[in-house]
């Protein structure tokens, strides 16, 4: 069976991903890619350092070049035995190589585990995937830049807990969107600055690597003298010389893939799995919270934000759908979880865990994907939202002025103190919603209040547009926080 | 971008699932025949009522027929902007049967909402994977009461908190491996024997249905009488006769399914997909308890247990890895965090949730194919299981009889009271752990007991063997319980 | 250091349960209780088989009737070394039974492991904490009831993704959240009925306790002949009369304790666990869904329920908060989660795991006390519910008719066929909103309709309340589905 | 009802944090504590900015200071109607205060909602207790560079997978648990440099601050002129003036509590409430590592580890379990779903969400309590940790040299090729465990060796202590990472 034939997951049940650019950096050939750099990447390095020969390594690289004949799915089927894909990946490569350069062949894999494999692919595929997230992230960042300045003084209601609360501006709402996105960049950015390459070989020794050092040729010498024989024990004996050459190796390793070196290989220390859970589990939440408001405030009664094109339905004419806001909130409600299996696979037991390891490899790749996705609909989102501040404005008065009743015991606590302010503003509003009257003209009714607050002034006072408070100030400090890539 | 180019998943990353039955069962492909079917049974059904021309139904059962030309990842990528893969599915549906039938592409998915199909075709996929997941459960069931049969009198350490506590026999763990394995197969016959179809239109009032139920045409009728508009009037009206139509049509259309019919339309009452995922995350769990202690029995000091076939390692030529228990144990790790996720999707909103919905979908496959590859190599571990009771016997022994200790106690304690029969068999595990002598021996040297306890006696006391309490009857009842499918 | 100074939780951070009976019902008080109760019908047990003297018993009773002076505080720091607060629990009830009953004491939990009694003490909590929430659960469903008959064809804007779909009916709706209530009641009422005592000694093969079956004192008896030694080895070897001791105490066992008996012991079979974890997840989302709903729909701008009584706002005197749908919605965002780690604990290594067992402890009693505190809110909540059908009339409105467009179209299809009429429809419906106009008007401007359709009968298509579908059929057979308990 | 009758939770199932001082920490009363702190903060950094009298500030501190006389579980219960704590506290400090200084009543809580003193609270709450859980881990890394620095060159079996791999050192493995630890504290000592203050008024505009601000007054001030009502406008009118004393009231405010300066209000943007779920997940992660290998290591049959002080069992006197880590064990299978609820709930909507926020609280705290119960046990458990050199060498050997093989296959296909070497080797080994032999004389008997292998060398590459690759120096360069606090 080829992967065309292959069950398959192409996306049908991940809309929010399909046809992203990082769906298809995360998809089983990306991994295929990875698995194959990774071990294109350990030859050079055994050949920097003189431990493989150059020729070696060209013939290896030329073999992995040749991705296609490398099938997904069949490695798949027969990473069920070993309960991995590299394996067989080893197999294929070395049939690869020896059919062209029979004398590389020995040094496919060599000294390596398949941890150092999969492990260091990951953090390929996962590094890609991480710059496609950020680099989504930052045009979503940089839209909601312009919308906070945009609408900096635009008035909207305030909402806790589902009710009108007090005035605050649409701008500031943005601005918030912004920070958590921001702050979701800087995490990952974080991570994926440190995302290490893998090297340790079978118990994260590093011996098989200097067993193999000490000579650039595994093919007998039949005819070596003993001499050399002994010469090589040293190569074995954990002597500080050749416990140097597998730190040595680490570093040649990791410059060739591009990752970080590791201060010690990570086989079960799984730092840099974790942080990527919960980075993901953070920017997927973040993302989220855009998402929420977005979906509150575009529904039918309150209108105050739209999606520039939203979804069509399949019943309904007439209905535009937050089509993009429903799959970053579905993507929200997944990724936490997925990080929370991440965490739980730090208990990594012994020099290889029985399973948290295996347990990481199909979370951490959703969690890609769907962060990924997220943050492209995020980006297309915070860049098409069409605002309207006619809704917000209609919306605020909706509560015939209740929404400012907070400034109106303050102001009156001035002037007749606060037992009493509370009480007349209290009994004001409901005669304001109950005659459907103006809160300012139910207080003039409910206190004589002419010889110490003008009409103009009361009027003033109930206007949810003069009660922001610090939005403004708020909106420009937060915009002075760079986009995350600018 | 057809589904062979597109980024796939084909179970790299999951090899516990890679090649199995119930991958195939789950795969988009899978999905995008289930959606289809959806389709079909719900014009079959309406034509069964006279709401649809039966040539109708058939014109689009030939269509849907030609599954191939429906391709998933198509589906995947353009269910990006409205944000389920139904919508673009009708529109390919649609466009296929007006090539053969014009006339009755008007009653593809007629009255329907995505969800109804999507949920349904949901149901289909889990309904079959269940099928075959009981189907292994119940290869693993039968498997361990032929184990349990066999060493019912097999004795071994008990272990509790890592540390040998008093014997048990390997009869004993077999069956509640075993019984735990019923258990989940018992869950998840319930819930597969309650997946319910869905139908309920826009909002899960069934208003469409009835709407186009007064006539098997929608084309236009320009002659007809205004009479006749005034008589289809009476089909929208929330008359009794025509809120019964949907309710007829809800039985129909689930009798064609082949699941149940409904009480209410549940696209907000979530009830089978929260039941799916704990059943589905309970057999993990069972299976897990498996594999637990397989990987624990079989580690190289224990040597108690090993797999039939072990995988094989890529870095050393003589590991024989229990890569079935790993691949389980790996899934066990994950399947309670995506339950999470499904029973949080309760959470649903309105008529249909903006983003609970759209996050239940590949949750609950990777569930599905989880539990579905898990429960396939756990029949095959179940069937293949090699226990090795010499071990057992030897790993009992290295407690220099410290493990029938509590026996002791309890045996001395009716000739020289509790405190001092403590004391004696503390002191004299004491010296025999110290001097590496047995402890019937070591007791004798600590007591006097020469008139109360023939050495035979005290032999027979420190028989770990003799120490196994009910552990028989316990077997012998717990395999009275039939295995789930015979 | 007492209880009284102890650092202790009181319910300040979940004000969900603070003063709920569940609470009280699973506080440490409560526990401690339990443990004494499961303590109190072993030895019970053994003195019904003869395996205890009847005077034992009845000082341990005794000695445990006086819970006061067993102080959770104390038990709870002493656990720390062992792990877990049985093993202090013995040692102050055994020097209790001391004080009175020095032949008693021997026989405080004779040949049992601290996991019997522990996990006995906590389905004896769960027991009395799910018959509590079963009748919280009751009442909220009854009300539900009322509510979904009195409002039976109350129509309301069904919505799907936020936006307004078609007409649906608040009977249509509440009946719903009773639905899922039910479903609810009925996992919980079937994982209650089969919640199991525990019993199994060390490493749950019961060997302990025939040990000690027989004798019913534990105390020397100098003058026994060596024969009755002898004799007693019998009680040892694991004869079928000796299992069947084993087996028989169980039953008592579980009749003392009004639990179920087990088939096995459970010490590392985690299903009672597992399914209460998963049950109680479910029943959060149950509420969760009403308290979703609630909070929308009790927004300021929509307006159409409110809480009886709803909280205060500490900054806003007009604010009334929907307090308990708040905390009722941050219930269902734990408990599934909670609901992980139990599922996860079946994964119980060995006869007793270093880390699963202890881990169910606390998650299992704050699901509990969540689901509680929620079941108390939701019956307050849907008893003094407030519904506005004024509202909900005008919010149908807001459109312009456009919530009927499905409806119009499937009218229209049969006079004009379904491509012109969408785009009739379409375009009406643009025409209403930007003009404020109502789309019968629109349309009527937008079609020369006049042969086919009367004024009149145009008008009442595009009526909201005459297109409520199979609501009411649906409500009425819901609600023939019974409530819980009556 | 006052706290000691209130059902609590005193520790009883949570013995891992039972005691501790992070117990303390973080209970009912230290929350009131800090609830009181961060009204007294306020008000003294409005008495700084002068909007309040520096009287008021004295003497609500004065009140505040009698926090006995706040009562948790009053509040608690009280907390239910209006959803949170801080409601009800406000009203007994109001009150407190009235008695002593009735005219600096006023100004408690003045201008503030809920959220910003709860947030605060929960801030300076959580900084404590990370100060005593890096304490902890300060110390556990501090034990484990000690034992990674004693035992660099001591051997034992690399385990992967459960089957012993190859060589290496019990140096490297204590030193990659200080690896994990060391991450740890990084991770956590980032979060708590960051926790910030919360102040934002109702809706986070912080508009109530400068309403106030104008007057230290609260009192009505009846002879005012009507210019000054004007003036007193100017300050609710978002004035550039008006908005940058919000601002400066946060910086004073945060000042006050000790923590930082928060760049916008966050009580819908909860970066550091995620940050520490997901610090805290890794933390108790990092331990889990430490307790599973601990957990495997001291198994009966492996031996190479034991607790200093094992806990003792209720039912076998010889068992010395190891109840530290299992009690760090049962943490890290919780810790990481209570981080999944925190990153849920930054999908907090509006400007404070119902629910998402509420369901913070009591999961953050078991992680906090979880991580310092886990930390403290694994100071204790890593000071106390006993090493058996002499079993670590044993069970070297229990392979009969197998667990070199992967060595030996490298050396001898310098001498006969790899394919040779690799059968040699398995033939030998398969020959080695048949027998009982040791490896190096199969090897001897398989090959004719010896004109390029001396018997000694043969020897030599055998023996498992000589491969030990690279390992003692990645201990010596884990070792020169500092310990966090020193």
């Amino acid at each position: 069976m080829t992967s065309a034939d292959a069950p398959a997951d192409t996306g049908l049940l991940s809309p929010v991903r399909a046809g992203t650019a990082v769906e298809e950096a995360t998809g089983d050939a990306a991994y295929v890619r990875a698995l194959l750099a990774a071990e294109v990447a350990l030859v050079r390095a055994q050949a920097s350092l003189g431990h493989a020969p150059a020729g070696a390594a060209a013939a290896i690289a030329s073999a992995a070049a040749g991705a296609a004949r490398f099938d997904a799915r069949s490695l798949a089927v027969r990473a069920r035995s070993g309960g991995n894909p590299v394996i067989p990946l080893v197999a294929d490569l070395t049939a690869a190589v020896a059919e062209e350069a029979p004398e590389a062949a020995a040094h496919v894999h060599r000294g390596a585990t398949s941890q150092d494999i999969l492990d260091t692919a990951t953090m390929l595929v996962a590094s890609e995937a991480l710059r496609l997230i950020l680099a989504d992230l930052d045009r979503a960042a940089a839209a909601l830049a312009r919308t906070a300045a945009e609408h900096r003084d635009t008035p909207m209601a305030g909402r806790t807990l589902t009710q009108h609360a007090v005035p605050t501006t649409f701008g500031l709402k943005a601005a918030g969107w912004r920070s958590l996105i921001l702050d979701a960049s800087a995490r990952l950015t974080a991570v994926r600055s440190a995302l290490p390459a893998q090297l340790g070989g079978a118990a994260g020794t590093l011996a098989a690597f200097s067993a193999f050092a000490h000579s650039g040729s595994p093919e007998p010498r039949p005819d070596a003298p003993p001499s050399d024989a002994s010469a090589s024990h040293a190569s074995f004996s954990g002597s500080a010389a050749t416990q140097d050459t597998g730190a040595r190796l680490v570093e040649a390793y990791a410059t060739e893939t591009g990752l970080a070196a590791p201060a010690l290989p990570w086989h079960s220390l799984r730092t840099p799995v974790a942080d990527l859970g919960g980075a993901l589990a953070f920017a997927s939440g973040a993302l989220g919270k855009l998402a929420a408001d977005v979906l509150l405030l575009s529904r039918t009664e309150i209108g105050e934000l739209s999606e520039g094109t939203g979804g069509s339905s399949s019943a309904m004419p007439h209905k535009a759908n937050p089509a993009r806001a429903v799959l970053i909130a579905a993507t929200a409600r997944q990724v936490p979880a997925l990080a929370g299996i991440l965490y739980g696979s730090l208990v990594a037991e012994d020099e290889r865990p029985p399973g948290a390891w295996h347990a990481e490899w199909q979370p951490l790749r959703e969690a890609l994907r769907g962060v990924g996705g997220a943050a492209d609909a995020a980006a297309a989102l915070a860049e098409g939202l069409r605002v309207h501040p006619g809704r917000m404005r209609e919306n605020l008065g909706i509560t015939c002025g209740l929404i400012v009743s907070e400034r109106l015991v303050a102001a009156l606590s001035d002037l007749i103190g606060r037992t009493e302010a509370r009480a007349a503003v209290t009994s004001a509003a409901g005669r304001a919603v109950r005659d459907g009257t103006e809160l300012h003209e139910a207080l003039r009714q409910e206190l004589a209040l002419a010889d110490v607050l003008s009409d103009e002034r009361l009027r003033a006072l109930t206007d949810p547009a003069g009660y922001t408070g610090s939005s403004g100030i708020l909106v420009d400090r937060a915009l002075r926080r760079p986009n995350a890539l600018s």
